[in-house]
Parts: structure tokens; C-alpha cells; sequence
């Protein structure tokens, strides 16, 4: 059943539109709308309006920014030639929240998946062992998800570094830090005792 | 840790003043917004550009309306004698969904609950009194829902209704439909038998 009101219908039908919104949450985002003063709704208008041409990809790394090349790509204080490779812009925020990396970035937009019909050319492969080929690169870490997809993904770029004067690396697999042995599952306890370390 | 867009930073801001929103998720809706074409954005930034402005609560009923007074009010089809209280515009969207009721309605706007200083004075009800009191309306039907604060708010109304010529009705409690009385509680199954009709 529909409001009465054709603008708050229309709006709902908008917001059911993004990921994990369905009718009733949407509704209900709506209403809470209506309900703040007008100023959040105008200003909601606002940072949407023109969303795309404020914010681009860095056209070396493909992080969000509103300069190209971004301030990572361009700052002394990183080491440019280490690089570390993410599915999106989002993971490679989770890594900077580290505070332990001072590399800089190459996001892929994606992993491969040839179910969903990502192939290699989808994704921003060819950009990276373009930026690996001009030289000043010297590690390339695959920092894609430790999944199905992720893994596929990171042997096939692993693939074609090969033949490259750069040395190739993979985020560790194991158990995280604070989980409970008795909880671990057969896979991840594999990968932790094959990547074992000496103390 | 932020984006390197203030835009994206500032609509993630916004976004996370929604109800059921944390940052994580904010994040994920301004991406899929990014990644959609341009033109969802700008749809979403006109619909919420001057909202308030074009939506306004019907002076008499106080659901959602683009007119005053709304539809329903004015509708030659609809019962204006027999009133359906409830707590805000969505509930009379679910009485409507059921394709049963033929009368008009009042929105309170919420319920009493003095845990959270929502007092008598700040719902519509003493527009509802105003409404029985000019005199077209023979019948009540208090559907605010059977919680503590939804039958405390409905007892009240029907205290403030004693002494006028109208029947005052409360929706029924009971099981269910299609719900199992093995799993019933008390209270519900109580109400049940209380309510028990004779076939």
C-alpha cells in the first residue's frame, strides 16, 4: 500500500533501490526524514547533488578523490614503491586505519568472478602491471579478500608479475587475533599451520 | 578512518544520522550511490530537495498529504462518521492495505510514554476531541497497538471520550492468523479466551 503522497512515494521507491533497503526500512528512512527539520533533508540533497563530478577515481591508484592524481599517489611520505593491492576503495581504508602501512595503493575495482562476468579486462589489472612496467615499483602485496574469488584473483595477478623485477607478496592467513582455537574452522586452522612462524 | 573525499566524507556523515544506520553501512550506500549512474543521485537530491515543503500533514487527520485537507477527509466514498485512531501515518497505510475499512482517520503522532516526556499534549489528541465534538462522527476505533504504551494512550482516549455521544471501539487481541498455540504467550492466549466469540 502506498502513501498518498506521490513525492514521499517516490522517494521511497528511490531509497529501495540501495543494498539491503527493503520497502518497510525504506519507509521508514522516509519518514525519520520527515520527521528532522528540513535543513538534513537540504543538505542530504546537497552532498548528492553532483556527487559524481565532485568525487573521482585517482586515475593511478583508483582511490576516491577530488585531485588527481590523489594525495597518496603525489606524497613524499610514502613509499612509492611499494604497492598494495585492494578489491575497492573501502578496503584499502581499512588498511590505512592500520597506521602501519606508508606504501601507497592500487585498487581493482572488483575480483575476478566469471559467474558474475568479471574477467580480467573488467578490472583495473592491466592499469597495475602498466604502473609495475615504469619501474619505481619494487613489492607488490595482494591484499585481495582471503575467499574463493580474492584467492583467484590474487594467483592470477600473481601470474602475470612473474616475469617482472618485483617481488610479489600475500596478506597472511590464520587465525585472528582474540578467536578461540576450539571455534576455528578446518581451513583457516590449515593455513595457520602452514604459515607458521619460527620465534 | 575517513575517505580522502570530504564529499563522500560528509555524505557518509549525513547518511549515519538514519535511523539503523552505522558507519560501515553509510559507507556501503554512498558507494553503491557512486558506482550507480549520476543520474540516481540526482534523483534522490531533487526528491529530497524542499520534501518538506511538498509533503504536509493533512490539518484534520495528519497523514501524509500534497493537499489540505487530504483525500481521505474529502472523499465522498469514505464513511466521515467513523474515525480509525492510530499512532502515525504508516499504521493507516496498513489499515488501508487491508481493503476492509471504509471510514476516515486520526493520527496521533505517537504515543503517551512519560519515560520518554511524550505527554497527552504533544499527540494529536485533543484535535480528535475537537473533531468528535463538532459532531458528525458516531464511532471511534482506537487502533494504536497492544503494548503497554499503545493500550495506556487507548484507555486514555477512551477516558476523554466518556462523555460524548460516540461508541469507542478497541481492535481485538488475540492469536495471530496462520500462528500455532503452541507457541502463544499468555498474555496473547488470555486475551484470546477473554475475546472468545460465539460461533
Amino acid at each position: 500500500m502506498d502513501s498518498f503522497s506521490p513525492s514521499f512515494n517516490r522517494l521511497v521507491g528511490l531509497l529501495t533501490r540501495l543494498p539491503g533497503i527493503g520497502k518497510r526500512t525504506a519507509e521508514r528512512l522516509a519518514y525519520h526524514i520527515l520527521k528532522s527539520p528540513a535543513q538534513y533533508a537540504e543538505q542530504l540533497a546537497e552532498e548528492l547533488s553532483g556527487l559524481h563530478a565532485k568525487i573521482r577515481f585517482c586515475s593511478s591508484c583508483g582511490l576516491m578523490t577530488e585531485q588527481d592524481p590523489c594525495a597518496i599517489c603525489t606524497s613524499a611520505r610514502r613509499e612509492q614503491t611499494c604497492v598494495c593491492v585492494v578489491e575497492n576503495p573501502g578496503d584499502a581504508l581499512r588498511v590505512e586505519a592500520t597506521r602501519e602501512y606508508r606504501g601507497v595503493y592500487h585498487v581493482l575495482m572488483g575480483v575476478l568472478s566469471p559467474l558474475n562476468r568479471v574477467h580480467a579486462e573488467d578490472l583495473r589489472i592491466n592499469k597495475l602491471l602498466e604502473r609495475v612496467r615504469s619501474g619505481k615499483i619494487t613489492e607488490v602485496i595482494l591484499a585481495t579478500s582471503p575467499t574463493l574469488e580474492g584467492d583467484t584473483t590474487a594467483l592470477y595477478i600473481a601470474e602475470q608479475l612473474k616475469a617482472m623485477p618485483v617481488t610479489v607478496t600475500r596478506i597472511a592467513k590464520g587465525l585472528p587475533i582474540g578467536s578461540d582455537l576450539e571455534y576455528a574452522d578446518a581451513l583457516t586452522l590449515t593455513s595457520a599451520l602452514s604459515g607458521r612462524e619460527k620465534l
